[in-house]
């Protein structure tokens, strides 16, 4: 067997939590872990170009399986010569399998054995995704790291649901293994299932860590359980996973959970959050969350957030920002999805340093101190 | 009498035409001209960085005097420093008047002796604006030229009207010049207007030119007249006015055009329409406009035009291009804007270099020829 397309070197864990610093090499470079991925779902990041995903020191980011599929189409991208030539983007890609699409978007889906039967999220046409389907699409889009297809059923749903759900979804990772076409470039990653159930959680890792993925990731997470509910499913899940592999949490993106999954052991982590609040004008400082829309900010000529070196925070005031999100203006929403974006990186690279430093505990601390963790509102984060 | 706020240095006379090559120094820096001018209507160039800007080499940019009055307001931005720190462009800056808006957009105007009172294109609010109102606004955005405030009226106006007009505009530019508080770090234009009529012109033009302005607009073209007719009316008017300040043709930047009008000695230009067709995915390029959502570019893996060098071309596909626009991804319009910029300031560049050589009606025949003048649809430029 040749090489393994992606790698993973654990450097260090913490020594107060089962946090740990690592690195993951691809075809396309090597970036640290814990690692925050921009997620770039139709093959852009919403509003930033690949330069300015690079001054902030994206490693990786990630792209929808789904989306690509219907446009531009698989084989377009595959024509242009992969992802990472089609849109400029010479770093990691990580593709999900449109599982989480397929079952969070579509309507009248049918899920067999075979794969899943659903309606075009944008045109009604019908279509359909099996594992083979989904893996032969990520082999056309060349990404870094593809994930299997996986069903990811609601979090509350019934025991005996989300058991069956477990075991079909194994046998699809296993499916998608033997169609994977293109290991020496791409790493595979499977997915542990299993809702907020101990048992099935294990029963899910037992049967894919038995088969050979380049990395883990553990869905049915961030899908409307409580913070303390996902916490706690982490909290026993990481321990069944092998540590020379890297472990991706999916969907998760508020500031606290990237510390709290951290310090659980997670490796990986991606969201459309920064950059949907973004363009709200809602952004993410050392303070808390800021509504820069809003009338107060029309006369401060602070930055966003005075404790921020980006490109934003050093060229822009708030009464700037704000003038421009009244106006209309998709400068603003740029310049406010470049700052949520360096944001959430260069927390991880504090998430980093405190690890290294065995302080992710007092970090975590004084970093939810001053967002805002005893004030009103917790939902600040 | 201190230091004039915007000079004017005349380099060189192209030979067999009126073009001129020369320099405008502001506060803010040097730029040769001819130039075009990209716009920042809001203080931002539709989705584009002032980096980017500096890229392309622009070295002045407009934004408007009505708009950014309603939103956030000339006090808003006096106290941010002003316009260049507010919207983080340290070169040159011209604003309009408001008057072109005023006659263009608004409805129910009553003009007066006095000034015009209208209703806010924004919200219907009664607005007053005078020749001392408008001077006093443009000083608080504190650009580096500024316009006086002229009445614009239809090119196909009654000769009568257009009479009565034009020497009410030589009263206004009069109460402008004396309103104006900052002579030593603004410049103001007088804005020749006259229709389509040479005694008019003239009359505008002995009346504004008896007045010391830094330099003269012309006022009143690309209104709906056809092209001959303004190449027609700029071929009397701009030897009307002195050699040692320079012309600015408002509202003017389709290629044809600009080379049109430096041909017949203008020296400044601008217009939204690089920006307003590129957020439509229609693309200037050397062989005439591209519109890169249609369908044949599903598979077009060129640049949008293979003779530019322009962040876009250099990186990126129409294939690509074309998935961002169906897509709706700002990214998309961030990248037409872009080369539609880079290709007039360019295309501006080998205009100056043509008149260095005396080789502009040369370096006219083959560029329209490239560009489509001889194909079907005309309306390409
Ligand atoms: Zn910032
Ligand atoms: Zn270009």
């Amino acid at each position: 067997m040749s090489e393994a397309a992606v790698k993973y070197r654990l450097i260090k864990k913490d020594k107060h939590t089962g946090a740990r610093l690592g690195e993951v090499t691809t075809p396309h470079g090597t970036f640290q872990t814990p690692i925050f991925m921009p997620v770039g779902t139709q093959a852009t990041v919403k509003s930033i170009a690949p330069e300015e995903l690079k001054e902030m020191n994206a490693g990786i980011i990630l792209s929808n399986t789904y989306h690509l599929w219907e446009r531009p189409g698989d084989d377009i991208v595959a024509e242009a010569g992969g992802l990472h030539k089609f849109m400029n983007w010479d770093r990691s890609i990580l593709t999900d399998s449109g599982g989480f699409q397929v079952f969070s978007l579509a309507k009248l889906r049918d899920i067999s054995e075979e794969g899943v039967h659903f309606r075009s999220n944008l045109n009604g046409a019908p279509l359909f995704l099996s594992p083979e389907k989904a893996i032969q699409i990520e082999n056309n889009l060349g990404a870094d790291i593809m994930m299997s297809f996986d069903e990811c059923p609601p979090f509350f749903e019934s025991y005996d649901y989300i058991k069956k759900s477990v075991e079909r979804t194994s046998r699809w990772a296993e499916r998608g293994l033997k169609a994977h076409q293109r290991p020496n470039d791409q790493g595979l990653f499977g997915i542990v299932q299993g809702g907020g159930h101990k048992d099935l959680r294990q029963l899910s890792a037992r049967a894919l860590t038995s088969m050979d993925f380049a990395g883990y990731s553990i869905g049915g997470l961030s899908v409307g359980e409580s913070k303390a509910e996902m916490n706690h499913v982490l909290e026993f899940t990481t321990p069944m996973l092998p540590e020379n592999k890297p472990r991706y949490l999916m969907g998760v993106g508020s500031p606290d959970a990237l510390i709290d999954g951290a310090i659980r052991g997670i490796d990986m982590f991606d969201c459309v959050l920064p950059t949907r609040i973004a363009r709200n004008g809602t952004c993410m400082t050392s303070h808390g969350r800021l509504v820069v829309k809003n009338a107060k900010f029309a006369r401060d000529f602070r930055p966003l957030d005075e404790n921020c070196n980006c490109y934003t925070c050093r060229n822009y005031t708030r009464a700037y920002l704000r003038h421009l999100f009244k106006t209309n203006e998709t400068f603003g929403l740029r310049l406010t999805s470049y700052h949520n974006l360096y944001f959430l990186l260069d927390l991880m690279r504090q998430v980093r340093e405190a690890i290294k430093n065995d302080e992710l505990l007092d970090f975590k601390e004084a970093f939810f101190e001053q967002y805002g963790l005893n004030r009103e509102n917790p939902k600040n984060f």
